[in-house]
């Protein structure tokens, strides 16, 4: 056996004891009163990366929650990795479907239970480790590496950004790291190779300046929620495509072969809308069901309200109506051009009688995909064939992960997803939890890397 | 002068005072606090009747709050008249908004102030005095009078249809003269020719089983709020007809006489435009806003929800989504008809990935027209004419007045609307008032309108 396996193997049960410690810590990033909880974590990785030999290791402060960055750069020559995760956790709430307390870590029949084990605690734990075992067992790292851990992934990696850009000499790497980002099932390893973006908007649309008898006026005066539905439904067009002028225009189209590669994927389309109860599968035509939702941007409406919502009935033209709306973007649309556009169509579509306000919420985000040809995308496949036996296949996801456009945008750097969390560990749900096998074939499927990479 | 004009005016302050003490009483049906309140202004109806000199005046219980019955069959060969009225009033709040004390009702500049003055106990006292007037003089009454007031109007006649039909030979009579149904506007005298029916209904849409992150599932199923709109915005077409398979089909239609009645009214659009802050008037193509509120049926959204609705974003595919429905019907319309040709339509029309679930309200109301040549509307006109000097106008009611066709179904009567309120004293709202000089008018219009019947 590898000499660092052997090292990691022979501390299995120290590692879980530490990750049990880590994930007794409650970092709720988006609950004010958990705010020490955030700083006791950030000082947690610290400690295990100074521990691990990484000297420069330290908590440093943001607008919001703190990071913790290290550095070790004694392989003049080699590639330099910017390993990155996060240490803050989803509220455990709701609390009475726990089997156990989410902040008392339980190993049960294989699995860590608590929350964060999975997203992104286990999973991060796996680089610091690897890189403790290599300077123990030969002072060196195979290559460069940086570590970025923040405290914000969970509302949004508000400030890490901002963090980026101050700290461009700091993070200087040949690209990206990641030990967050959920395998796509558990029986299939996975790469992921792209996520969509996101923007929002909201709409209002205004009649009358107060709630009117529908008695009394109505056939007289326009009806906001008559006017709110004709514009929503205009715009998607009968084949489900998004029918605002330009929505598609940056969209880059694929080619046959990645378009094939979804389309040939193993996966049930019936067990799916089984899990979620869904009669049908429904969308932009010409494309199947997972095409659409990893690859083709959307136009979702989110909320809906007006007039009177309460039991029985009243006989209102309500003053306003409200519409919520996000779409999912695919690489190069951009938030800005997107919400501008629709803006522009439903005020352009405006019904006679009503006004129609368009609100753009801020915080975007814009989507990301990694070239096909990144060689550290194909060392990634190259290991997960070798440490599982099997081949991994290529995912999307249809949900939006800021980081990757943020390291593509601020330091030119691309993202290689190598999580070993997969996306059925109940992260962001009660009963959480993290297989303690994922972790074995993390840590040593990190070690390879690193190796292969520096070799 | 008349006799009995005579008696009216030598006791005008005592009616004032009568009104006021009336108007004291706090019944509010809606609201069960106020429950003995109705009681007390039953008991005070029914000794007004007995002071009348009409004997057998009394509170009958019903399922719900009382109504007082009184008759007055003393002039064989005679026609017989139902005079109806409410002494019910709407709640009075918001308070604060009240200059004086709803329930402490003050006269000021010719008005008397107070909640119920105009709707409708000051209208209802009028044909009480009346008869009073008559029977004092000469002890008899020109025409056969039953009367019939109810405690339930503002809280939508909920008992009085059964009351009716199980005393068919108490209330038997030639038509109906009520006492309630104001008129249109103050500066101009009209007769009420017809009101609105109405029916509702409640759509719900449901995609998934639960709400979805439309991250991880925008673009794979069907979003209900897309569904919902498109459902919505299908109900009208471009003209802005309803596009209900069978809506229009019970519709009478209305010969250019009547249409032009109402086109040709005294009218302007920008004020009315003005008054409810509406941009521009908007409906059915080919009427006139008038013609729309008053002659034509119309569809109305009166509620919308679904998904998130609080600040900011929330990225959700919800689960379900819901309307709220009423309709305003026309003669011939049939409530129970066209909910059911809408809810046919919408279950038909539900798109591909969602389910449609259409609930139907109880408690409609058929829509009510006054035969164009009813005599007793010509003599309502004449009177009106005389008493006023202006010759009346005839005017519909977008609203539902479930009264006039409750006794043409029940009791086979016709209903002629001859109340001394206008649609401008505040009734519904803070300081409600009633014009003293409207008391004045409609104590002498009634009193010739009787001789006139009778003669």
């Amino acid at each position: 056996m590898n000499a660092v396996d052997a090292w990691l193997t022979d501390r299995r049960e120290t590692i879980f004891e530490e990750l049990k410690r880590f994930v007794r810590i409650p970092s709720v990033s988006t609950d004010p009163a958990y705010k020490g909880g955030v700083v006791e974590a950030a000082e947690f990785v610290a400690a295990a990366l100074r521990t691990a030999g990484l000297a420069d290791a330290r908590v440093r402060t943001t607008a919001g929650h703190p990071v913790v960055t290290a550095a070790w750069r004694g392989a003049p020559g080699k590639p330099t990795v910017l390993v990155y995760g996060h240490f803050d956790v989803q509220p455990p709430d709701p609390l009475e479907m726990w089997r156990t307390q989410p902040f008392e870590p339980e190993i049960r029949d294989g699995r860590l239970y608590g929350r964060g084990a999975s997203d992104d605690k286990g999973p991060m734990l796996i680089p610091v480790k690897v890189a403790q075992a290599f300077l123990a067992c030969s002072g060196a790292l195979p290559v460069n590496m940086v570590f970025l851990f923040e405290g914000e992934e969970e509302v949004s990696s508000a400030h890490l950004e901002d963090f980026v850009a101050a700290n461009r000499d700091y993070l200087a790497a040949d690209f990206v790291l990641s030990a967050d980002g959920a395998q796509w099932r558990a029986d299939l390893p996975s790469v992921i190779t792209g996520s969509r973006g996101i923007c929002a908007l909201e709409i209002t649309v205004r009649g009358a300046a107060k709630d009117l008898h529908s008695g009394r006026h109505g056939g007289a005066v326009a009806n906001p929620i008559q006017a709110l539905a004709r514009l929503l439904s205009g715009l998607h067009d009968d084949d489900g495509r998004v029918a605002v002028p330009g929505f598609y225009d940056a969209v880059i189209e694929l080619s046959r072969v990645e378009l094939d590669a979804v389309a040939n994927l193993p996966w049930s389309e019936a067990d799916y809308l089984a899990s979620v109860g869904a009669p049908a599968s429904v969308g932009e035509a010409g494309y199947t069901m997972l095409q659409r939702n990893w690859l083709r941007p959307t136009l979702e409406f989110n909320g809906v309200s007006g007039g009177y919502a309460g039991p029985g009935k009243k006989t209102v033209i309500p003053a306003f109506a409200q519409a919520k709306i996000t779409c999912r973007l695919v690489p190069d649309q951009k938030p800005e051009a997107i919400t501008r556009a629709i803006a522009d169509v439903l005020r352009a579509r405006a019904p006679k009688g009503v006004t129609v306000e368009v609100k753009i919420e801020t915080g975007g985000a814009g989507p990301y995909a990694l070239p096909s040809d990144h060689p550290g995308l194909a060392l990634a496949e190259e290991v997960l064939r070798e440490v599982t036996g099997v081949a991994p296949i290529r995912v999307r996801m249809g949900a939006t992960v800021p980081i990757g456009e943020i390291f593509k945008r601020v330091l030119g750097l691309d993202t290689v997803f190598f999580s070993f969390a997969t996306s059925d560990e109940d992260y962001h749900a009660p009963n959480e939890f993290f297989r303690l096998a994922s972790l074995a074939t993390g840590l040593k499927a990190w070690r390879l890397y690193l190796q292969r990479l520096g070799a």
